[in-house]
């Protein structure tokens, strides 16, 4: 069981947000450096990292080079020695060890000598961010190269230059983790983020911090009304290694999943729906971000970009949907090095943890309530009008009477929230009181769910 | 049976809107001064007199104190002697006997002697409407107090004031009345209103004034195709009241119904749904006002705040709608002293008959048409084409060709006013003539039609 | 057999859009001066070269004068010998032989001298377009008049007049033609249009003109998914006698229409919805108009004025739509002489053509299709991402994985092409490509589709 008692990275109160940020970006932090990759040490050290100080009972998987899901393979896997580029002067010009972006991903190991002519095809940077460090990688074409600032490439003199790349890139495995929390139902929320892209901060470090903290949160409740399950998966191919191993669970059981990525920034929130475009998760991440921030981008299924690819894909079509910040090739800082952990604030962390966590709290509270009485209720002769009526509560009278008014069995919670306008969480606790007053008996929802409907 | 003949607050001729309207005015004129309340002397002579005057048939039934329905219990009947404060120079300051809103609405009696200061929490006034006498109750609430225009306010002098309030609260009955004009179907179109509202004129002495002048116009007619059921009540508690009693019958027999409220001012049109907001009686409302007002002012049932909110309770769901001109708590003179006869004209009382008329009339005669022949009929050979191809009936024409167009036995001449976007009434009596030259034959709705559908 | 290698008129390559236009043009060129009416020698004369020089399987009928249909009968035959007006100084002021919209159509015959003021009744101009001779018809009652410039009709001198009209009214018959092409279904796709106006270019002969340059394309296709209905009537009452000849067929095998008019000027395309306003035709010709031109006017079926009158009357019900040019009624230069063969040019004829071919391809080539992998496949090792990522066909990617994204078996590719937002014409060679790597897999669309669903 997940105890924040005994983790520096976990917070010890959940409704402290500046203490959550504070403590989620000190654990992007703690994993920033390793050297993520599809397959390799990086990866696997940053789950076993998670596991160690957030989720002890996360499960590892390794899947050997050469297994073969779906139309993919897995391929061999990727570690890094050393490699850096000398220039005619015999210093380093870039070095792996400097940065890990410095190396193109999967680059296979070379030593050489060129010219400045010759290794140009090999080199890549931004003109127009001369200081970033550009991200590339070569999963399935066999290829090496560097990424660098464009200012530096810019001034690297004529002459020769020694390549040394010391990569080892054979059988392995690939490696992933899953962790399901059980509540009282079967049915599962699925929090997909992934794991292999190496230092950046937005994307991607922040989706799977926030999924590692919103499961953590989870299981620190005292009751679940759904099962929840975390998958932290290289992008595209751990997502179809996944889906081969637990299609037909995944099918049968989930009722709604966020995809993680892109939560780290303050600039704004996006919103990229599923491929259907209206299932619960659709319409409760969009609830809660039109309340949270009523002016988000809102982009469309063509703009995907992320592991929805494949769990929207045709035949697998699970009901996942993005909440997220600054989207992935959307922001100039995107796969650069300049996508770091100030570009990734522990505001930034904290605002998107909270929009999570509301579109779960719909999940789990979200309810049919019935009226008890016909006509509306004498609030008064309950003390609930004169209480209400305050300076302060003046909205709660005008939410109270709305929420009666809606409340006709048909309708849920959530459906009244949207009807009336108001977010959810605002007028759920008012459906607490009056059901305490006995103005409201609960028709509850959970049992007419049905999955992927 | 109602005979406009022997009324000098009926018109004579249904037709002529001048007349109507200030014979309507009239009868206002005539109510105005009364004390209604919720329960008391006022609203029964408001109800006698108007049985009297225009509804020889009008029931009116008492309700004795204490009786409970639904949620609610009929409180203690309240009626005024007399009421006034004495200044310290000895002279009345205000006096119930010049405009029944100087007292607060069911005060308790009481005889004392108080400082100005004492005296404060008991006074209302209106600092923005220095000149208006405000309107204030409290029904549930043992409360006394006098309301009176803020600039006779701010310029009382300190002493001391004696309060004279000789009113009984005690029990007695509440009053309300109702009638029901029998037509060929047991469908019922319902009109509510309600009497609770002392001096003021747009709300609320206009709503029972055109509900009444609608019933005597519907008993005035040869034929009617639905019965209509006209219930005027105190709001709220007496809709309880109603409600209560009627329930079954109502949800089984209720087609449409309009709720009467704020009918007498020249500023606009306005309209509120019903819950569902898609009711026959939502969708005929917009149509009449979309031609009659095109610029009238849509509200969401949000914004309710009439008996609406009783009639379309969950478990209640009457398809009520609300026609209005300027709606209650968005006018200036909304429940103050300003809201008189002089706020409602004739003009405006007889625009609001006409639009209710015309919703009511569509109800009436909607049918279900088909073209008799297949293809386009020759209309030239008729006389029909030539005879109205005149300068002045050139959109007559149009008007024609498409209600043949759309004659296909699934669509009524009401949807087919909608598609064609031109008023019901102006494509009625061309149905008429095409049914008189056999090009058209009638499908008829009436029996189709289902309650709360 | 249509063969274009032995017409002067058909273009010898469908796909050269320059000699598609010059093509079609010389043929509106050679039928022009014909004076088609309502029955007649023109009317006929136009049927016998389109069959001889174009389709040389068209079907011509003829349907005696006095024959009833529907709610019509066919009229006598009219034809003209000569018609002049000789002025007071013995020269003709309008001649048929010069213009036949010179002549009323329909105009008795008649050899009478008149006063300037007596002859005035029966003379038409516009005021507004001094240069233009208005087109006016009397099919159904009997008149003669001229039709002359607004410009030399101001500058007729007073005296006496001499009318000459030598026209045959007497009965006859009205000629229409058809022509069906099977396709591998019995259902069809009807191509309508009208031979009844006389020397006027946009309405009408390029209706006429671009409905057999389709059918002729479509005979030179190896293989038809559907039939092809083309239908040449006279407006109304040749629509009318088509229908009652054909109507259950027709209601029973129809997919899909268009009503072809208004087809041959530069200056925008229109769309008139069918009267359900959602049919496959509806819904195939706004997507085609929304790709070629996104700013086409779109008209509503109560604008309606050609034979869609009749073909989607109530009963009759056919799915069509009209994708034109600029609308009748719409231009100037409708309706009179200034309709002529400068303001109808081969282009504009051309992109008319394109339109319709465009529309009836997506008829022919819509299938299902569905993904063969879960998940996304891999590209890569198949040459399709490398092959397609280069600068000029990044977005083919793109639309590539889009397609993929989308083939679920349910949705069709022209619904694809809808989603996706790019023109069927587009994604329509992806398909084969990815059909042809065994990454979709087709699931007929053809046998599910039911006729007026």
């Amino acid at each position: 069981m997940t105890s924040s008692d005994k983790s520096d990275y976990l917070p010890t109160d959940w409704n402290n947000q500046t203490e959550l940020g504070e403590r989620l970006h000190r654990l992007l932090t703690l994993l920033f450096p390793l050297n993520r990759s599809l397959t390799g040490d990086g990866a696997r050290q940053t789950l076993h990292l998670l596991r160690e100080h957030c989720l002890p009972d996360l499960r590892i998987h390794e899947i050997p080079s050469g297994t073969k899901f779906f139309d993919w393979t897995v391929p061999d896997e990727w570690n890094v020695q050393q490699a850096y580029l000398i220039g005619p002067d015999g210093q380093k010009v870039v070095d792996f060890d400097d940065h890990n972006l410095h190396l193109v991903g999967y680059s296979e190991p070379i030593r050489c000598t060129l010219s400045l002519a010759e290794l140009q095809p090999h080199l890549h940077s931004l003109p127009e961010l001369p200081d970033a460090i550009p991200y590339i990688t070569s999963y399935y074409q066999r290829y090496w190269g560097f990424c660098l600032p464009h200012k530096v490439r810019a001034a690297l003199p004529e002459g020769d230059y020694q390549v040394v790349i010391d990569t080892r890139l054979q059988p392995g495995s690939m490696t992933y983790a899953e962790w399901v929390l059980p509540g009282e139902s079967e049915q599962e929320i699925l929090l997909s983020s992934y794991i292999c892209h190496p230092s950046m901060a937005n994307n991607e470090l922040s989706g799977p911090g926030v999924g590692v903290f919103l499961m953590a949160w989870l299981a620190s409740l005292p009751r679940r009304r759904y099962s929840y399950r975390l998958m932290l998966v290289p992008e595209t191919l751990g997502a179809i290694v996944y889906l081969a191993q637990h299609l037909d669970h995944l099918k049968r059981h989930t009722l709604a999943g966020f995809n993680l990525t892109c939560m780290g920034d303050e600039r704004c929130y996006s919103f990229l729906p599923s491929r259907q475009g209206n299932s619960l998760a659709d319409r409760i991440g969009r609830h809660v971000l039109s309340h949270i921030a009523p002016d988000y981008q809102v982009y469309s299924y063509l703009e995907r970009g992320s592991n929805e690819r494949q769990l929207c894909a045709p035949g697998i079509d699970l009901p996942i949907t993005t909440l997220m910040r600054s989207k992935y090739g959307c922001y100039a800082e995107y796969h650069t090095s300049l996508d770091d952990l100030t570009l990734v604030t522990p505001a930034g962390l904290a605002g998107s943890f909270l929009a999570l966590r509301r579109a779960i709290e719909i999940l789990e509270l979200d309810d049919r309530y019935q009226v008890t009485v016909l006509g509306e209720p004498q609030l008064g002769k309950r003390g609930l009008y004169p209480n209400l009526s305050t300076r302060s509560s003046g909205g709660q009278t005008q939410d109270m009477m709305n929420l009666l008014a809606y409340s006709d069995g048909r309708l849920t919670l959530f459906e009244i929230a949207e009807v009336i306008k108001v977010p959810f969480w605002q007028i759920a606790p008012l459906a607490d009181i009056l059901l305490g007053a006995d103005l409201l008996r609960r028709v509850n929802v959970i049992s007419e769910n049905s999955v992927n409907s």
